[in-house]
């Protein structure tokens, strides 16, 4: 397994900063969740334990998505793009993946010369997170 | 039409490098297609042209989709995510995203301890770029 694992990141082209841009999609909606940062460590944790792990850079450690919140996304396939350089990861979102409260992070859409709020929260943040941060 | 594009690259928090990340997806189909970056120059032509232009990072120019290989992405909604440091562009993919000639650039899946290719080429890239790259 965790040779298998090293064989994996093998194939991940890390930035100068050890970390990839992962973007989460909801496996069977094709939704767009969010985009994080993984490093090595985030992608071991992530196919070992089988639900999402990034490394959080404002707090600079790893976050296992969901920990605080319970808002997990559990892994269903982890893709690689042509480069190497960018992570797709399926997973089933249990809640919400925003921080804010709402389904996905992109909620703010450019029309007619404005930012739309297109999505409404699902959940009061300060549920989620009664002391901050997810 | 100037002025209100100054009002979208506002709320866009462009990284140390002048980037944000964006990712394409198919706006009908919810495929992700790739993903690439683009700095303020890339999201000004993105919005005025009404088709997808990048900032090529080992070219260190403009990368406006498609301008070599026909493979055109036509912006159909431009979206924006909690923090402001990710796009998400709907789009209108001409043909194929990837320059190794498949549909979307993440073609390999993590399955059984190993990389697994799982989309084939459409079209041979030699056609696409028959002086190289996109």
């Amino acid at each position: 397994m965790q040779h298998n694992i090293e064989r994996a990141l093998a194939e991940i082209s890390f930035d100068r900063d050890g970390l990839v841009p992962a973007v989460a999609q909801q496996y069977d909606t094709g939704e767009i969740l969010m985009m994080a940062w993984m490093n090595r460590a985030a992608v071991r944790a992530t196919l070992n334990e089988g639900r999402v792990c990034y490394w959080s850079r404002s707090r600079a450690q790893l976050w296992r998505k969901g920990e605080t919140s319970g808002q997990v996304q559990l892994l269903r396939e982890l893709r690689l793009d042509c480069d190497g350089d960018t992570v797709l990861l399926l997973v089933d979102q249990h809640g919400v993946a925003c921080h804010t409260g709402r389904r996905n992070c992109f909620f703010r859409a450019w029309r007619d010369g404005g930012w739309d709020v297109i999505a409404e929260p699902q959940i009061d943040p300060t549920i989620l997170y009664p002391e901050g941060g997810d």
